[in-house]
């Protein structure tokens, strides 16, 4: 079996998921791509006008300009991206046409997963699939499982894509709801497990917090194999490394490791785009394994 | 006190959060276009291109074009208008317009319901506030409590606006993440408290699937006065007066019945605008308890 071109692949890489359906899992293709690339960093793209680089304009044009050169910097290092739908909202219809020419100027192949955490469902759940795989060209879309399985079944008809599900996030509050004990399992495992039951050629996996040690431990007791992002590395105290550890898959690391302040901010000067890049090649070398 | 030049309002009609705010409330401002219109009808707009009338291009255009003219012929009839923003964001770029165009063809003083149901953290959740409240200029947004109560916080901050918080919803899935048992009291309902106890100016209520008439007992029982919005109505099975019935509030019916599709697609002929009024009026009576 090939994939893009660039060689065997061994099946031990992949989830069951993945061998049943004929196109590649994204998953499949993460592995494959970071084993050439020797990184597991994916870098999350949420521009706020008021911190970019004073030398530029704090309008869509200068966001979209941004964003750009630090793709085009951390091409070398990131795995993926991961715009964050938000910001781009916050600057109204404008914003949607930023995120439509960031996703255009990332090159073909590199995984680009919209953070988006949508929940709805039936007709509303398939635009939102719509809206963020057939229209935007995303890979992946990280969701919310609030509103139980049938919630994100409509996402499950997309071969070669992914949804990432919310399980334990990083924040204080999260666990007033996904802690809860549910029959001796805590809420955000018990949805992992319906989650993974979910029948489709689109591939599930999990959001967890990098900083919920505990949480990465449960979900790849259950899960070795499953397809993690871990967001909350950086900014909000989690180690890169540590992060890749204590979340590798039993047969390949399988864990996008997710920073964005740190690498997008690295510099507030005419050499952001470098600081970013020096920052996401340390970054990377955190997040190999090998 | 008066609230928009239209005569007195007894204070017996809001909540004490409301009260606590120098600026009407929404349930506030609701109540009192309710008292006028003698209608609690929210009309959801889920443009979808495939079920235009057979006149209307199906296109971007065509969607504004007929969201325009359902909001013209219903304006008598509607309390308040709930744009589905999955509908939107399926159309790509020109989605977002689009909702921005049709938002404005709203009347000043007419609520509009953003139904996107956000749930992130931090500068994330307050930049879904500024896209929905500042920008886009909704005076309502449902927000996904999953990430727990600091998720909500970032939303508080908008005086006059609401929150209305995914509680019990009215797909068949719905019971395994939120009717969860803790502590004896299910989880949709020990959301509702927590989100209660949110601190800011702005308003909380709560959507409850309308089909779903123990919990809206439940949440009527801790919350006698809350803003509730209930979708579900119509092509979903429950029916606009038993639920106006289900929903009523002690001191005001503070329940917004939302029906989308079997108003918008009451004709699929060049009638659909005056066959959409045709069942917005008689909708209207059924919601209005007097």
């Amino acid at each position: 079996m090939r994939v893009d071109g660039e060689g065997p692949i061994t099946c031990l890489m992949v989830t069951d998921r993945a061998l049943k359906c004929q196109e590649p899992s994204f998953s499949h293709k993460l592995q494959d791509r970071a084993n050439r690339m020797c990184s597991w960093l994916c870098i999350g793209l949420d521009p706020d006008p008021d911190r970019l680089p004073g030398h530029l304009p704090r309008t869509t044009a200068g966001i979209v300009h941004f964003c750009r050169k630090i793709v085009e910097a951390t091409g070398e290092y990131a795995l993926g991206y991961k715009p964050n739908v938000a910001f781009f909202e916050a600057l109204g219809p404008e914003g949607w046409t930023a995120l439509h020419e960031i996703r255009a100027c990332v090159p073909p192949g590199v995984p680009v997963i919209a953070d988006a955490k949508r929940g709805d469902i039936g007709h509303t759940a398939r635009a939102y699939g719509k809206a963020f795989f057939d229209v935007l060209g995303c890979d992946a879309l990280t969701v919310n499982p609030y509103l139980g399985p049938d919630s994100l079944e409509p996402y499950m008809g997309h071969p070669g894509r992914c949804i990432l599900v919310l399980t334990r996030t990083s924040n204080e509050g999260a666990s007033v709801v996904q802690d809860r004990d549910i029959r001796g399992v805590p809420m955000y495992l018990a949805i992992a497990r319906w989650a993974m039951d979910l029948d489709g050629p689109t591939e599930v996996g999990f959001v967890v917090g990098a900083t919920q040690l505990s949480a990465i431990q449960n979900i790849r007791s259950d899960f070795p194999n499953a397809l993690l992002l871990l967001p909350g590395v950086g900014v909000q105290g989690a180690g890169a490394h540590a992060s890749a550890v204590a979340a590798a898959g039993d047969d390949g690391q399988q864990a996008l490791i997710s920073v964005s302040r740190q690498i997008l901010y690295a510099s507030s000067g005419r050499d952001f785009a470098e600081a970013a890049a020096r920052e996401a090649r340390a970054l990377a070398a955190e997040t190999w394994l090998g």
